[in-house]
């Protein structure tokens, strides 16, 4: 065999995570760096595709060599696998290129069998221990490798609890772990049909398989979507020597950060168990002490983890995550790798880190996940409210932000009433992996059970969601769907609130007030905007929405849809009027009623932005948008249009389309329906010269929507020129406008280079392009996008992820098309993806000048675009942040 | 001016016919020639398309050219333009590069006014004569320069013509003709509200501008569409001085050509008046004698015409259509070009031509116009039912075929009714230009008047449509929308034939049969077959469609769609148990049901195509379309199941699509439904071994429609694949066959190279790429296409005729990406547009190896891939031909 694919620690290399996976490459460094690391070796992610490749199958020289390698760490620690005496003991740990609560954890204590335990008992002299770490064993094996429902295993130990009479589990004796083992072993066999093995080397494979499965399970695949991690990467596998936490009142196991994940403060946080083994401290099943509480217990140890904590934070310039395991009083480190933190967090920690002097602004930003900083941007409770709220319960404050919805019991049912278009708050008293969608859907996760490092705090960090966890005060009856807190119920229909922040509870629902940019986020967003290339701007369609944008940074209106004006309640009858009309003439008399009141919302978002530059988007939906489609709803209009039920049926019939999305709508309308353009272009120019008049220096942009051949845009420009000549000369002022056209049909894209001829600027639609790229009707694609995930076909969901393949390559033909028509074209983009930061670094390396995206992602996208660029710095004559302002 | 706009017809190039148009060109050879034309000159293409970037304006430095060369020409001939005493007269003529019957023709006498006539008058010593010439120019000027309405001056001839007894034009005296243009220029005065212009170069420049905006009038617009002529073209105006047929009885005007345009007889074929004008003799409305009779009359003219005719034919090395005027006794050439003729003289004279060793078969195959062949394939009356069958009328055979159809009376009513759905046959008096729309729409065309060479023939020759002319039994009353023949009544209910090879006219609908491709036809097939390097396959759904295509020489099935047979009747009940099941299971039964049948089809299609590849497209459309959509019809199907109507319901309610193009279709449905794909499978493959057993070697071809992304094609193939091999186990027999897919969505055409890897064929269903490409639903287009054409933004039906532009563009992006994966890869084309010639050449051109299209246009396919191969030869190492073949 050519290929190399299982290395020991101290052979890896750990600047390698893409090939031994965020855990192993960072157990390869500790090694190196001589910190007390249990020896053992990493399973490369190239056996992980391998496997794939090989149809789910093992290699047998793979197999070969795991064996040949952990034969070297034997001898390094003096055990053997298997021994009857001394069994050597192993725990296996999948660790892919970024971390991924989706997958399969950790198996511990692997290499028992019902010989070497009794070996284990007699070399340790403790039989609890031995014991203990067996039915650990069994039942993490069978969980996880073998899919042996944990609830059974759970049920037992609670029967032998209660039959024994104690609480805790470390209550247990060496015999009734023994009991315990006997169960669990027979619970296995009735589940599979065979002994549990008895082999430690088939219990490594098996292992090893299971993590190389656990890869592509459900909810892996769910959190790479929304993750954006690719299903080519793999993952690797750690087998590394046991040290064991649960050897006595002088062992422990922990977990800590080198600062406080919820609130950045530069101070080592975290939490231990002693007498426990890993899973013990995140599952949050015993409460677990602070790591300032190891002080005063064993100094010297503290001080040793204090040292590596803060060598580790040093030499890997960011803020760690750690595990660590005491065997009777000795420290190991088991891992650490970059601490997730909540968003809060990770401004102050970048900030201070720049403070600090250990790293630099770009090194900083980099440091932050755009995403992230939504949760910064979402509406915090009014302080006033929350002043006089009282809190109906505690618990601690995992997650920042503000969550109130309904509660929800499962995270089915919080996935359910979400798509269903209720907000609900998930309410469990622990969370697992199994519940990662039901906490994407929940407005919150609120567990009576786990600390500040449990699975619901660390996984609602990760997305930026709020998290209350380990609320005591908090009885859950899940059969009932009933909770009580303080005695008092609240069932499904209940609504509550969370504060992340401070971990309270309130019931009922709270008022919220609107984020803003200060302190550190505020000095982020500085640092973004000095090392962006690609301008940012905002898609809104009211002044509010403008202002807003204005506040978060946004450098213009980059779509404005004029269609949410048309729908406003006072002006659709206007609208409906022009639909039914039967002349051009009657056509511009109900346009004309429109004209003041669009006039009057151009003028809003122009004085909203401040003179910034705003695209204004001619109507775009289909005419039948606007008109009733049942009888009695025509019945009424007809009447209050003064028209016979027969003329306005006839009308609405008319309108119908087979395929709406493809039908006539955007430019179409227009070319059909001049008078339309006439209108839009008056209300456009006229409210221009009307704020200039007052000072302003607004330079409108009129955006042509759905050109698929540049004669179309040529005839709608037509219009849009004559009608503004026609206005300024009418209104005796000059003022400077742009015509351009969105690129949101594949013909567009492929003829660009013709459509440059009339459009000063293109702004990619993203929404529309990705439709007829694809073929898929967004209204209709959820239908089967399911299997499409299910079936591996598609890793993410195109209408959030711009697929940089197909859509982006039809991008790549229009901006080189258009560029070379008009070198200095702009190039926009104003489609959902706008937002998106694997979308925005494409737009920022294919050349865009600006994307334009929702008002409160407007701070992620300078984000995104500080990091694009930092990683891939634009080489440009001009500074495209100041080129067209320029220009205009 | 640099430019030069204006040129004598002695120094035009004969053979740029795309700056002097087919008139200007051809006036100019035989100019060059030394043929009797009178002189003239041809004002540019270039000035047309310069009038029409000036905003339809006719630029004062081409007016002072058209001065000046008209200057030269009154030096030539002796006369001065405007002249009171010897009036230089010309005529005006549109000519564009090719002939186009919808565009302003010819105005004759333009220079005369009320002074000048008299001039003429006394020149002549012919009063009637110069007042002849005088109201026809007023007639004619006033209809087509000025748009005054042309039965208005017919009215005031017929009111004339009765007050004095008389029944001919030509009966009519000095006196009446004073009289009519006294009339005349008060019907124009009223209409225009100015006098009749009597300046001489008023007349002339309206004139010229007149024809510049023929080029956009309707009529141009729609005769461009159907005939693929690109707008930017322009037309030519040919000035040229007046000869006059109407000076008197040795005074005539008359049009011939070379061999007959119906049969291809090699024989002079023509028609003349004495003592008329032009537009007397195509006009219909004095029955012209043949030009045999010529030579009794006036041997000497005959022999120069038909010694000129042989030249013309011989240099021109093709069939010419001429039009010549005797002035007093002498003969002026006035214009040839090539002319029409039936797509059974075309074959007819392409054979003769070769045989006369005056073209090779390559220039023979020029010679035919692909789409002309229709005709030929189009079915004809049955022999027998033919001979028992009494006609009712007889006309001149004007254009081949045979039309049944009810009567329509005006052009309006039978697009109408052809757009209801009936059968049309148009019945007039004559027909003229604005007829044209209608005659495209009706089956055939019948008119009361005119000759062979009336505008009725003419057209409909071009048009490969069944015409009879000059059926005088008619007598035809619109008003009350009857026709009379022998006494007998017929109206808009009643059925007609026409026999446009015999000029019968038969009541009732008589029974049709195939064509065959025999005589000079198969020989014109042969040649095509040994120029070509496209392979031509077929749209064939059925095994008497398949049989209909190989003998029309189909090479295989390009396209078979499935689902054709899932909504036969004994199916579509099966289909629709599929769709309500709720397992896989209950799908898979439902599906057993369907097998056998499907089996069975295939049995039959490979059978029909006697071991020729056949490309099977699996199951395409939504699921909905299988089920119905009104209550009374759930509620019957509800029960015929047996299931409740509300679960029924809910499963068709489920089934809604808001965009069904873009939906739950093609290999998605096989992706959420695995049990399709693998049924389709087994009966193709079943099917094959069955007939291989008999002896044939069928190699089916897989095709699974609306591939966007490999990992698709990878599913299902997957699928393919496994059910194939398990398929030839059980039948212990392997065969050959290969899977591949359709490039119909951008996407597909954008990653066209990641798709080869797992596509051993691909097939552009050019009619889906179409509607995503241009975002148009073909279902919806026709609500705005109209717009689109009136506004000159679409010249062509993008589903009609390929957008070379933008979906040629995506075609070449996906052969590049396919060939750079697989070289060898087999690429086709089985969207409608494989049968259009302009498409096959744009196939021919792209490297495709095969095109594929319904089986009548089969041979239309093999003579246009002969002519793109010959136009533009494809060098290959490997014929194209056979490759695939030996491949297999």
């Amino acid at each position: 065999m050519s290929k190399k694919y299982v290395y020991l620690f101290k052979e890896a290399d750990g600047d390698r995570k893409d090939l031994f996976g965020g855990k192993g490459a960072n157990l390869a460094k500790m090694t190196s760096w001589g910190m007390p690391v249990p020896p053992g070796f990493t399973i490369t992610t190239e056996a992980c595709t391998r496997y794939y490749d090989d149809g789910e199958r093992l290699d047998d020289e793979i197999v070969k060599e795991i064996f040949t390698t952990l034969a070297l760490v034997e001898k390094d620690v003096g055990k053997k696998f298997g021994d009857e005496k001394n069994p050597f003991l192993v725990s296996v740990r999948s660790g892919a290129r970024a971390s991924m609560p989706g997958m399969m954890d950790t198996i511990l204590n692997l290499g028992l069998n019902d010989v070497s335990v009794k070996g284990l008992a007699a070399k340790t002299g403790n039989p609890r221990f031995a014991y203990d770490c067996y039915r650990r064993f069994i039942q993490m094996f069978s969980d996880v490798v073998m899919n042996v429902s944990k609830s059974e295993f759970e049920k037992i130990i609670d029967e032998v609890k209660e039959a024994r009479g104690v609480k805790m589990d470390t209550d247990l004796t060496a015999d009734d772990l023994q009991e315990l083992i006997k169960r669990f072993k027979a619970v296995y066999k009735k589940a599979m049909g065979k002994d549990f093995p008895q082999d430690p080397k088939e219990q490594l494979i098996e292992a090893v398989k299971a993590v190389f499965r656990s890869w592509n399970n459900d909810r892996a695949i769910i959190y790479r979507r929304e993750n954006d991690i690719p299903g080519s990467w793999g993952t690797a596998v750690n087998v590394q020597s046991m040290v064991f936490g649960n050897m006595g009142e002088t062992s422990g196991t922990g977990v800590a950060f080198t600062r406080n994940p919820a609130t950045g403060e530069n101070h080592i946080y975290g939490e231990y168990l002693m007498n426990a083994q890993g899973e013990d401290v995140v599952a949050g099943i015993r409460t677990p002490l602070s790591i300032d509480h190891l002080a005063q217990t064993n100094l010297a140890v503290y001080n040793q983890f204090v040292s590596i904590a803060k060598t580790l934070e040093e030499k890997n310039k960011d803020m760690q995550d750690m595990e660590f395991t005491i065997e009777e009083g000795r420290l190991f480190m088991l891992q650490t790798r970059n601490g997730k933190r909540t968003a809060n967090a990770a401004v102050r920690i970048a900030c201070d880190m720049v403070d600090e002097g250990m790293i630099n602004e770009k090194e900083a930003l980099l440091k932050i996940e755009p995403k992230q900083l939504d949760a910064l941007l979402h509406p915090q409770f009014d302080a006033a409210a929350l002043k006089k709220a009282k809190a109906i319960a505690k618990g601690l404050p995992a997650s920042p932000g503000a969550a109130c919805g309904k509660i929800a019991f499962s995270a089915e049912e919080a996935v359910e009433r979400k798509n269903a278009g209720e907000k609900v708050v998930l309410v469990r008293l622990e969370t697992s992996p199994e519940d990662i969608e039901g906490m994407y859907a929940a407005e919150g996760v609120l567990t009576a059970r786990g600390g500040m490092t449990s699975h619901a705090a660390v996984v609602a960090r990760g997305m930026g969601e709020c998290c209350v966890a380990g609320c005591g005060d908090l009885k859950i009856d899940e059969e009932k769907r009933e909770v009580y807190i303080s005695g008092k119920k609240y069932t499904a229909d209940d609504y509550i609130c969370l504060d992340g922040s401070t971990g309270n509870v309130y019931a009922g629902q709270l008022p919220t007030v609107e984020p803003e940019v200060t302190g550190n986020f505020a000095r982020i967003m500085e640092w973004a905007d000095k090392y962006r290339a690609l301008q940012v701007r905002t898609n809104a369609d009211t002044p509010h929405d403008a202002k807003q944008a204005y506040d978060f940074g946004a450098e213009g209106i980059g779509l404005c849809r004029t269609e949410h004006m048309f729908f406003a309640e006072d002006r659709i009858m206007a609208m409906r009027e022009m639909i039914v009309s039967k002349t051009p003439e009657e056509r511009e008399k109900a346009l004309a009623k429109i004209l003041p009141m669009q006039r009057g919302d151009f003028i809003g978002l122009y004085k909203a932005m401040k003179g910034k530059p705003v695209t204004i988007r001619f109507l775009d939906p289909p005419l039948h948008e606007f008109v009733p489609t049942k009888p009695e709803e025509i019945k009424a209009l007809a009447k209050e249009m003064g028209i016979t039920y027969e003329d306005l049926s006839a009308t609405i019939t008319s309108l119908h389309e087979a395929n709406p999305m493809m039908g006539h709508r955007g430019c179409r309308l227009s070319i059909t329906f001049p008078e339309i353009a006439r209108m839009q272009t008056r209300a456009v120019i006229e409210a221009a010269i009307s704020v200039n008049k007052e000072g302003y220096n607004v330079v409108p942009e009129i955006m042509i929507p759905l050109v698929g051949e540049v004669k179309e845009l040529k005839y709608v420009k037509n219009i849009v020129v004559e009608t503004a000549e026609k206005v300024m000369e009418e209104q005796n002022m000059k003022i400077v406008y742009h015509i351009g056209t969105m690129i949101e049909i594949p013909r567009a894209a492929l003829t660009a280079d013709e459509i440059a001829k009339e459009a000063e600027f293109f702004s990619f639609g993203t929404n529309d392009l990705t439709q007829m790229t694809f073929g898929f009707s967004r209204d209709d694609a959820g239908k089967f996008l399911g299997d499409y995930y299910k079936k591996k076909i598609f890793e993410s969901d195109p209408f959030a992820r711009l697929d940089q393949v197909g859509v982006g390559k039809l991008m790549k033909i229009a901006i080189e098309g258009g560029k070379a028509t008009r070198p200095n074209i702009k190039l926009g983009i104003c489609g959902e993806h706008g937002g998106d930061p694997s979308t925005i670094e494409f737009c920022h390396n294919a050349g865009l000048t600006y994307v334009s995206c929702s008002p409160f992602r407007v701070p992620i996208a300078r984000l995104a675009a500080a990091q694009a660029n930092i990683n891939n710095p634009r080489i440009e004559t001009v500074d495209p942040k100041t080129a067209y302002i320029e220009e205009n």
